[in-house]
């Protein structure tokens, strides 16, 4: 039996951090340190999450007060932009991070403060920061001491998209992602058009214009694509529904091939990737509250268009799932340690 | 062919407001003249709420601005606590008023300061003020000049008792009122329980040590007892779905007589309450969008008790619609008017 | 004031027949004659669907007994191939049809027979019939005896893509239609995963390899690109909630042109579609339970790539509402009568 | 490291089986040997329920065929009336027991025909069997070879109840269970009225003539009481949701206590049982999917009046986990074994 590690959460009173927080309260390897939060500073999570009464016993600690710097690991499930000023100081104490949020998602760092519409406190980790992506970058995550766990969106877009882009098989500047997720992904955001009365019995589509989760899928791709640049479309839609993501992918094949072999073959060691039986289609329900991605592609007859359907749980393998087989893999743990939950169906 | 009536509606932004904007904007002798919202003011109802496209062209007005006296009659779709500031003057010029919050529903002003947590601006008008339920008070509200719309529990609620109550049946003081509402009836409220991610999926009591539409159901309910002090236990509850109130509720009969012809008697001119056959449970969905209260009382074998099943769709007989019955009434229309719409299903 | 008209439904059982039932039995100039169940013979309209008490009152007639051929027009809420076989003699008796279901939507018999699994036993009256998109074909309704109304998705795919076929400006052999359906789209089929345990919650696509409203669009958009062929990817998916369907439309432009213009002035003077500000996203809610249609079309930056939104209640612009709409036409009513009527939000 | 056993399950393709499964495959101490259906003989699991690639294996095997007798312990997931035509063999072979139906829940044989509507055959088994439910019947289940597991509505209802009725606090005839059920309580059944077409945005009561779980209730809290007769008013109601039971009820107190301490100390050791904080009202989703029932016990301000709020998952503490929990118990192992995971929220 491994030592426990000692896990804190910064930002645990959002979606993403109260799953986490179910995650790790059951994880055999861990043991939770601190769990913060400004606004509810004082107050027992089980209060702000009944879920957790009789689970979590912590209070929520104001970050300024928390004793980060002895835990093992540090999750950000925090806004963007917080991390990035914690980061240093944590690391140099020998603190392993793993941020939820984007702020080191993107190489770029131009490009990061464009979409992000602020300055990077953190520049000079941008390039040490490993992009999470445990099915392209798990030896590096082994390694690495600050891991930038990927978008919900560009979980499901880039599973999907990996063995094409990776064996140079489609055209790169004509990619459609249409991608439908739950509204968990908008997180906790007091805005009419999330409350139920507006969002539910209604869909819609949103972000048209430029979403974040676009240049991340496009730096990321395109490093997988040997650096050729790698274009998308992608139109993001809400859900009348709490969790789950479903993106439909529409690519053009540009030579022949076994599709399904080559998803079979991609994936066949991967853990947490299920490659569905030819000719049928996942349900979000069938990966929800599990880290599972059902990936399904589809050739259409008579022409060269590929369709692909990937599915994930956008609070688990888009979130909080991935920073646990992240974190995993960065401590030397069997990588499904802790994510072992069957998805809850009906 | 009557002459169109220009009708303002205050406070027009909540859901209340803008199923109200869809009735006025059907009604055949209504002519929409000012909608007024502070915090949205200038902006086109069409911009708030696209669903009005092409149907309401007005502006949002801020009610300093608006022309109110000038309307035939006003709606008050605000927050507790405004109409009673407006009445006096707009009386005063003529204007009918119907207040669809709560200023004016309770004559005990002792009783309502307490439960509202605020002073009456318009103590003396609440002698005048009828409460709008047109089931018992329809020859008063005919020449009423200020009508208190009532609330949607106590609507769906109080239908279903009237005919016990009214014919001194039962047991005033061991009646129980288990109901369950739509989030609409929560209103546009920025609450995290509220929103679709927390509240979808999930039901709950609340408001079990008190809620406000409990002294305004007893003081209206024993004034229908010839002032014998009726006494009601009353549970409301959260459901995951946006409009529809369900009423159960528990009585005892202090006699034996004929329950379904009580009720079909009772109500046999109204044209808004149906009463279900024997034997049968109203499901909410069968009022949807419409203004009718269905009604199914049930005897228990062997006891004296009586439950009795109330349905409404709480935005419409429970709030808009019944304020537009209260309308025609006051105006001298056909009750009906504008009314005559049916549930949406499925 | 028009005298009534005797209009008779076959197959009211379904959810498109009750929405039928519901416009009817409001229409200022329409008489309900008879409505056709086999199952459901002899049973009242209101013990099979409670909302249509007080509103309908008649009972299910078997088809056989029913006197359709006294009615001045029948619509067919009927499954596929059935008003095949009622059609001719009708016609015969001088009764006008509007089929719902798909018997005579595609001209090719060969295409509907293949895709239909069924031998088409009217095939004389495929050219006669008009296919009842008023959009497109007003005039030809206006005088036509029989009417096809177009399925679902075939109404918001077809109203997204006809300015730019119309006017010949995009690529016609790229066209992506990734859309979706909410499950009353799948009428009342008793399968698992239409039971509200395994479709709330939960979002998938479906007929991937092959759906029959595809030969549907592609006949009746080749028609109107001057017979050069269209082809289309369509690819469904069902939405956890009731009504409405979504349509995400992907084109390639061949040329340079004001996009808002194009759809403000193609729809100019259609009562029922209606273009969106620009840089806006429709949402399905703000068309629920009305017969409007709303389009928003999007270019992306960059490129030739123009995406458009359409958003429709499959039930009423999609089925029911468009139904009415033709009757109007073909009777030479006011096009929009009994269908003013504001969508029910939230 | 106990060695693992082997466990079947009868009937694995409704809701409660799939559920079931989910535990099973996760559980420390089990492995799965058989899972029968007629209907989907020589299907994989996976197939019907693809939630469980990759985690189940198992063909479905006809039961006929099935080695059963070879199992160290046999679930029926079956409906009601099967479970008591395999029982007696299965005993003398030494495999326990455990139906989630309602063959062996009801001692009182005249009463389970009257209810269930069929002949019992195996009238001599009941004396034997136990009533699983945990915290009134643990050392019988010890011992036990045949288990009941108690209907949903009862578990979250009698555990409501028990500190009051045990303790003789309350009127044994007085006593209204006003209880709402998500949809999965209905199983998998192919009724108009469960499809989410009609279900969703819908709530009605049902069944409020007599419910085949008042006689289970009535029974056991009688037997709980000292023999004394216990009588309820139970009106169960179907909520627009998948998985939960939330049961308000409404006693009369015959002498004054400490409310909060009494259920506090009652169910001080329970591991599925939490006693809420005064004043608070437990949420469905605060359980969901896990195996714990949360209770809040409150006062009526003034009168002798107490209602308990009472939630369950009713897949979980409802069957398949409060199932587990017996075998658990059973068997020696912990009785926490397998159902520590933490309710899925949001």
């Amino acid at each position: 039996m491994k030592n426990k590690i000692k896990v804190s959460v910064v930002g645990g009173t959002g979606y993403t951090g109260v799953e986490l927080l179910r995650l790790l309260s059951q994880h055999p390897y861990v043991e939770i340190h601190h769990i913060t939060s400004r606004g509810d500073e004082g107050k027992l999570v089980a209060d702000i999450y009944p879920s957790m009464r009789g689970i979590i016993s912590n209070q929520f600690i104001n970050p300024d007060k928390a004793d980060l710097k002895n835990s093992d690991l540090v999750f950000f499930a925090t806004p963007n932009g917080i991390a990035m000023n914690y980061a240093k100081n944590l690391l140099s104490e020998g603190v392993k991070i793993i941020d939820l949020a984007a702020d080191f998602r993107i190489k770029d760092v131009a490009v990061w403060e464009k979409w992000y519409g602020m300055a990077h406190t953190s520049k000079d980790l941008l390039g040490e920061a490993v992009y999470g992506l445990p099915e392209i970058n798990r030896e590096k995550i082994k390694k690495a001491r600050l891991v930038a766990n990927p978008g919900c969106y560009p979980t499901a877009i880039q599973l999907g998209l990996l063995p094409l882009i990776k064996n140079n098989l489609i055209n790169k500047n004509n990619i459609i992602a249409d991608a439908k997720s739950g509204i968990s992904g908008a997180g906790k955001k007091l805005e009419p058009s999330f409350l139920m009365a507006e969002a539910s019995e209604s869909f819609k589509a949103y972000g048209i214009e430029g979403h974040r989760h676009l240049p991340e899928m496009e730096e990321n791709l395109s490093a997988c694509a040997n650096g050729e640049r790698v274009k998308l479309t992608f139109v993001p839609h809400l859900l009348p529904m709490v969790r789950g993501i479903h993106a439909t992918l529409y690519v053009d094949a540009t030579e022949e091939f076994d599709l399904s072999a080559l998803y079979e073959n991609f994936y066949s060691k991967e853990p947490f990737v299920d490659i569905m039986p030819e000719s049928t289609c996942p349900d979000t329900k069938s990966v929800r509250a599990s880290n599972i991605c059902r990936i399904a592609p589809h050739k259409e007859i008579g022409t060269s268009r590929i369709i692909i359907l990937s599915v994930i749980d956008n609070l688990m393998k888009g979130a909080a799932g991935q920073a646990v087989q992240n974190m995993n893999i960065m401590m030397g743990f069997e990588e499904v340690a802790g994510l072992v939950l069957g998805p809850i169906t009906p």
